[in-house]
């Protein structure tokens, strides 16, 4: 059954797209980079920051909010929006891949994963159903099927297996989400790993089933840079041309930039603010490492021509005394810069794509992260 | 030698005054509360947050400055006033408290106090003469005299010896400041413990040697507040009415109150960053511990009537779960909170003095504290 489509695409530059997706709680400009606010906050940043940045969706964990503070109770207190004050559009993945990663005493089975709480070891099982109920009653715009996602390299049966397992999750995943609000979106999501037939398979037989949105998952997970880039490719032409596409956790400005010009609409990564709290700045001059003692007595800020304060207002001084020292400050002021340049790189890739020349952009842009950062005084 | 006197006292109430502090980088309206910026950041908040709280004035750590980034190092980047960004008025201590606190190895001679730096071991030495210096290369508006601080209880005769000590030290702090620019200021510091005749020495010789303002040290390092209140009553009428009197690292809302209405004009203290780091929120109701699970499913503000937008607009629940998860956001808010609610208190006093009303003003912020938090749900 097909679903109604909230995605609009304005403007297409080779594979690159630009559009807009509209959600109950406001318009998403894509190609979009959705910072990640794990357990209902953004580490180091107040939820202004994170809209004047730039930013028109954030990401949260459903792992973590439905073990703490419980989707029953964000629920109560008028969904996961209100209750964090962020208020605009907010997609969650749906539990299944942080299952994986930091519970212990994981069990999967065809009905559901059942796994010890990392906060304080109560038993919990998540199944298709159970995520898709945690993920209405946070209130996501963009709900996540849950999958099984396997980390590369593997053996093709395992991944095959995993992908035919999230193929009926996602039938599970669709049938628990029918009676959603209009508005709300549900998004599958492409399995395979590096193997091209597995990854056609898998697109073709989401499309199949109807999906508001596409997600190519079982990406940076451990495999080289030229293998993500080249599933990708196979990925996105299989899918419906007037869907989102969202390429989960990616990744670097470079693979941004990159996973664009193969067709790629949605992005998220913890990296702007996990990096911003080890000293490391995201910039037109590529990644700078404020801890190094080259800025030590340097005057200059970050970058005199960012469209954000801090990176223009602050001395590399200043930035490296607080890294140095462990100020919090220190990694407020990197997370902010960093989604910052994050949201400065989709604005300039929506307005190339928008006039037809995003080549141009993407080949300035790269040249300037390969020039790298201003010489030393 | 008599100083230029920078002060000008407004109004008095009783023993309570109001008045104005001319500094190099602006006026700061006292009663006066100082945040405590240690490293040269307020931990957990942006500069423009201290600002937008109503603080005139900020306190920066010596011990710390000199040690890292450097005194020669802030002073070639254009003083601590221009490396931090906060850009107004600023107090530094001598050094030598945290000496006393948090080095190892430290040796106290009539000359100096020699100790070993609790960041990398180095061998340093502290001599007034190098306190004054250290403050004069941060740019420090204000500059503390260097002296010994003895904690409580103590005999009488390391008291004196103690009190004697920071006399001599009191004088060749004054010759080190000679040369100061015009408009920079050099407070004295009274010793005395918690021994009435030992405080009037210590003031009545200070005021001999003549400081722009004179602070109150010795106090709240294990005394009860009784015995604190009791030697402000001592020290306070033995010192010039005409300049700045500072209450050295105190305190909580209610010793700020006692010791105003005991004729002290400026405090500092580190309370309102670091409770806030640990889930403490200090209101009109008294001081809230977000930790506790009455908060968990509370939709309501801190304080709906406050001033502060964060105390408004965010719900107990959701700063329940930020201190319970640990979410640097949540300490970000708090410690927000906890600094707006002080100078909200301040200006509070402020007014109130003004207006010839700080004994009503005293009776009902008391009372409010003393009912408590409002009622669960």
């Amino acid at each position: 059954m097909n679903l109604p489509n909230h995605f609009e695409l304005l403007a297409t530059d080779g594979a690159a797209r630009t559009g807009r997706l509209t959600t109950p709680h406001g318009l998403v400009r894509t190609p979009a980079f959705m910072p990640v606010g794990t357990a209902g906050a953004m580490k180091g940043m107040h939820w202004r920051e994170v809209r004047d940045a730039g930013a028109d969706i954030v990401l949260g964990n459903t792992y973590h909010l439905m073990l703490r503070p419980g989707a029953e109770r964000i629920a109560r207190l008028g969904g996961l929006q209100r209750f964090t004050g962020w208020g605009g559009p907010m997609l969650t993945d749906s539990g299944g891949f942080q299952v994986m990663s930091l519970s212990e005493l994981r069990k999967v089975t065809e009905k559901a994963v059942t796994f010890r709480s990392h906060i304080d070891g109560a038993k919990v099982e998540l199944s298709p159903e159970r995520s898709i109920e945690v993920q209405r009653l946070l209130g996501s715009d963009i709900a996540m099927q849950m999958d099984e996602c396997v980390r590369l390299p593997a053996e093709r049966a395992d991944i095959e297996r995993a992908m035919q397992l999230s193929l009926r999750w996602a039938e599970r995943s669709k049938r628990a989400f029918e009676s959603a609000s209009d508005g709300y979106m549900l998004f599958g999501i492409v399995q395979g790993g590096d193997i091209p037939d597995l990854r056609h398979a898998s697109a073709r037989s989401l499309t199949d089933i109807g999906f508001h949105g596409y997600a190519i998952g079982g990406l940076a997970v451990g495999e080289p840079q030229a293998v993500m880039l080249s599933m990708i490719e196979e990925t996105a032409p299989a899918l419906p041309v007037d869907r989102p596409r969202y390429l989960m956790g990616v990744g670097t400005p470079e693979d941004i930039l990159e996973a664009v010009a193969r067709g790629v609409d949605m992005f998220d990564c913890v990296m702007p603010t996990r990096n911003g709290r080890h000293g490391m700045a995201f910039t037109r001059f590529g990644q700078i490492n404020l801890r190094n003692a080259r800025h030590i007595d340097d005057p200059r800020p970050l970058d005199e021509e960012s469209l954000w304060p801090a990176a223009r207002d602050y001395s590399r001084a200043y930035l490296h005394h607080l890294v140095r020292a462990g100020e919090t400050l220190g990694a407020m002021l990197l997370s902010e810069i960093n989604v910052a340049y994050y949201q400065e790189l989709m604005q300039g890739i929506r307005a190339a794509v928008a006039s037809g020349t995003f080549e141009d952009f993407r080949t300035k842009t790269r040249a300037g992260w390969a020039r790298g950062d201003i010489a030393p005084m």
